[in-house]
């Protein structure tokens, strides 16, 4: 005796399906939809305020969909309230643009950013909240649950199941939390095999979670996020990848880690089989990783320093280079490999010792931001792997020392013995067009009033840096005693900037001489050692020769 | 041209693969084995040293497969490393007594508590860490990836699809780090269907994850943990769920949350459409629930209190109702759960704005702890829900109202305005047997000493909680500032215990002054309403009753 009041979603469903099917007569094969009925689909099944989470992740992206969407008649479909990690196509905005979207809740615009600043000035788009990747998948499991999904994948059987190939992403999340609570699934896929004469190279995802699939004129648009030319790599960013090896990953033993996207963070991987192993670390550091098949880790990888990698997404070219080394990488039978963008972020925030990347900004507490006047970019994953992860409960050597470092000489609930994650924030002390790097003020506090934010857009907070590493040195922040203390030491290392020069040289020697700051040469470093022949690959072509000719990079990389 | 070096997992899965087909000969066909070969697979695919993950959820269990591996032959197998998230039958440590495996790591070891701590004390056991249930499942990914799974589902069909039923729990994270990484998995089901003329009702693990499935001789045991008889709800837990409900839901407008197991939570749950409606608050706080089908939660339920439920795993007897309800709940197409443990935890980490709980001890630091000498229990998920989520990024009402009065008064990085999560540590202050709630030292520092581990096992640090409930009233340790306030603020809640008698009253009756302690009176709260008839269900036939007859209590619970 159900009462239909209480299955309310499943009836919607149910009608919205049945919308299609008659809407679409003979273009809906079981469950495959023509390319050219698409429009006619997105009418049947989104009705005005619907919450729709349009696959847009880091990299692959549901270009497809997103096209069709903005076609759609704003008349019949409005309002919706968009729930996606990535804004990275012109028609994520554009549904906002011409009235179909309205609300929107999202992790990083990259590219859109300016636009997106304009559109919500203009007040054409409401922002509901910035969020971290996981922090909007959890959500979509608790108050953001998608009505309908449009996603991609590489290919579908005639059942529905859907292959994703490398690039799994985001896709199990936003199925799952749609599939799952009366939600309507559409794919759109490169491919469609048969299910007999030809089958999926595996099985992502299951054909009962989802409604459609279609096949795009258009392979899904992917992008190389995370190639870096090692020719691009600095002295400066050597020396830098130095400090971080001996000074941080030495020192504290960091055996799993996660680096961000960056030419400073490449120099470290390039330096890990030259100016690592001259150190004897092989082995003792950087065993374990999350994050996405870095080109620049080759070299680490071919030297056997890199026993295992979880990936967030791919990157292209890498595909038959990680089929040849499945020992290190999540891959499937087929051969290529699982992604999982959930998975990889939950692995960097519980599973990682360290946290690594750059920012634009650092004011004097240690708050750093990436966000720049007249941008609202998020920050996509950096919080959630830069923050003290404080439900962890295992110890490792790094995580302990790092605790017991920041609770010394401390008392009552902040002297009880914890670890601590490290989180290191790496920049040279004057950006591009000599901005500089430290700043009095941070341009997100601007920036919260320009857009009326709850709090300022910080990436990652002063009270969960423990080290800030610039050309100068290394500020250990854990052993900061007061926020005087951490001013210093964040001064101390700020270089020629305002910041810097205004340091209290006096405190700054007494930092210097309780280990808080450490120069280059209080490391054993030798600045003049800092040159680009410590890099195992020095350009795009030695990546390619390192893997035996295994990475082939994107053509807009290939320089040869 | 693939280095075969470099692929050394996936072929020694093939070897292992085809060491069953040959061990197994007719018993195996497809992917099904007889119930009867299962010593033969065991020993076929098992090799010393693998590190294991036998499916140990909180409810669920691979009984069927614990069994056969404790039948194993330690002469071939032994030296296991077994990860896996709770220890709860007897053949979990049975497998260390008799050789077979050496090394744990696992979050929750409930009623083997006191048994593992013989173990390791008579170095039969090695344990690598406890950890929460995230956390583990993020080391599956990075370093602790099984090299075999055991796993438990409802049902297979014929290719090694897998029906989980509404205990899917842990299974997605156990399968998925497995199958990708060159591991095994076998999967014990309590039925088989045959793809043709029974089909799964639904597809909760693809096939090609799959490489072996047992048809079970009994269906896999499930645990009712989250039942609690309204019957043994006591007055002074009405009058402390009044407390929350009016004190901090209503206070801070609780949204979304997670309430712990525990009489203490189920008087709450059951006091939202009474007392929660008589205050005005439907629709206006507890919406979203990251938490198991609670019997407890049905009367609030059928009142319209609750929007959504995303569940860890299921609850015995909770079937019918949760398919009535699917409005409320995530289902399948079938109609039954879909729960996720991986997923409900990182929505409990990062999607809701309270964790309630209840412990054994809070010393005068606010540090709590369920760890009891002799034994060693683990956490399960409170120390991931009773963290503050540090990466979280969006806000909420009850987030910036937590974090405003953590931060007013405070400089430097601390005064940098963030969000902060609410933690309440809800506890009568004497236990059973007249044992103090609040103590001068936790026992955890003992347990510390005696098991040689690295940090005392402390379930929620002091740092990390901002309310303490007891009978005498609500401590705010957000707003205290020094660490003397923190403990007056405790002192002052502590009742009778020694703890709370040694109270300076000058400085209670000031920080009550100040808000910072708040008695039922001070909430306006007459003690004498506290009564039993405040409950929506003061049974279980009432909560059966109150569910239309849907809710079917498992027979321990029915005393009618």
């Amino acid at each position: 005796m159900t009462d239909p009041s209480w299955n309310l979603k499943a009836g919607e469903r149910a009608a919205r399906l049945a919308r299609a099917r008659a809407a679409l007569g003979p273009r809906l094969a079981g469950k495959r939809v023509d390319a050219g009925a698409i429009t006619e689909l997105l009418h049947a099944v989104l009705a005005p305020g619907d919450r729709v989470c349009l696959e847009g992740n880091n990299q692959k992206q549901a270009d497809f969909l997103a096209g069709a969407l903005v076609q759609l008649d704003p008349q019949q479909v409005h309002d919706l309230h968009m729930v996606q990690s990535v804004l990275a196509l012109p028609e994520h905005l554009d549904v906002f643009e011409n009235g179909i979207a309205r609300r929107l809740d999202f992790s990083f615009s990259g590219p859109q950013g300016a636009r997106l600043a304009k559109l919500v000035s203009a007040r054409q788009l409401e922002i509901g909240a910035i969020h971290t990747y996981l922090e909007l998948f959890a959500r979509y499991f608790v108050d953001l649950t998608p009505k309908v999904a449009l996603v991609a994948a590489h290919a579908a059987d005639a059942q529905g199941n859907l292959y994703t190939g490398p690039n799994t992403e985001d896709t199990p999340a936003i199925v799952e939390a749609t599939a799952f609570s009366g939600g309507i699934v559409i794919a759109q896929v490169n491919e469609m095999v048969d299910g007999t004469t030809t089958a999926l190279p595996r099985v992502d995802i299951p054909s009962d979670w989802v409604h459609f699939v279609v096949q795009a004129p258009r392979p899904n648009v992917i992008e190389p996020l995370f190639t870096r030319d090692p020719a691009q790599i600095s002295e400066i960013q050597v020396l830098m990848a130095m400090m971080a090896i001996k000074g941080i990953y030495a020192e504290y033993e960091v055996q799993r880690l996660n680096h961000g996207i960056g030419f400073d963070t490449a120099a470290i991987e390039l330096l890990l089989p030259t100016y690592g192993e001259s150190l004897g670390l092989k082995g003792r550091i950087a065993r374990h990783w999350a994050l996405n098949p870095h080109p620049a880790l080759i070299p680490a990888i071919e030297a056997g320093w890199v026993e295992s990698i979880h990936s967030f997404g791919s990157e292209l070219g890498m595909e038959d280079y990680i089929r040849a080394r499945s020992d290190v990488f999540f891959t499937g039978a087929d051969g290529s490999l699982r992604s999982n963008r959930a998975f990889c972020q939950a692995a960097g925030h519980y599973a990682c010792d360290l946290f690594i990347g750059s920012t634009l900004q650092i004011d004097l507490d240690g708050n750093s931001s990436t966000a720049t006047l007249g941008r609202i970019a998020g920050f996509g994953g950096a919080p959630n792997m830069g923050a003290d992860a404080r439900g962890r409960r295992h110890a490792s050597a790094a995580w302990l020392k790092a605790g017991r470092e920041a609770r010394a000489g401390r008392s009552g609930a902040a002297g009880t013995p914890r670890g601590q994650k490290l989180v290191v924030q790496m920049v040279e002390t004057f950006r591009e067009h000599m901005q500089p790097a430290f700043v009095e003020r941070l341009d997100a506090w601007t920036l919260q009033e320009q857009a009326g934010m709850d709090l300022p857009p910080i990436m990652i907070y002063g009270e969960d840096v423990t080290h800030i590493l610039t050309e100068e040195g290394i500020a250990n922040l854990l052993l900061c005693r007061s926020d005087e203390e951490r001013e210093q030491a964040i001064r101390g290392v700020a270089g020629y900037t305002a910041v810097g020069l205004a340091r209290d040289r006096r405190m700054v020697e007494n930092l210097r001489d309780r280990g808080v700051i450490r120069r280059p040469q209080d490391l054993g470093i030798d600045p003049r050692q800092a040159t680009r022949n410590l890099l195992a690959a020095r350009s795009m072509r030695d990546l390619a020769q390192a893997s035996g000719g295994l990475y082939q990079p994107p053509r807009r990389f290939r320089n040869w």
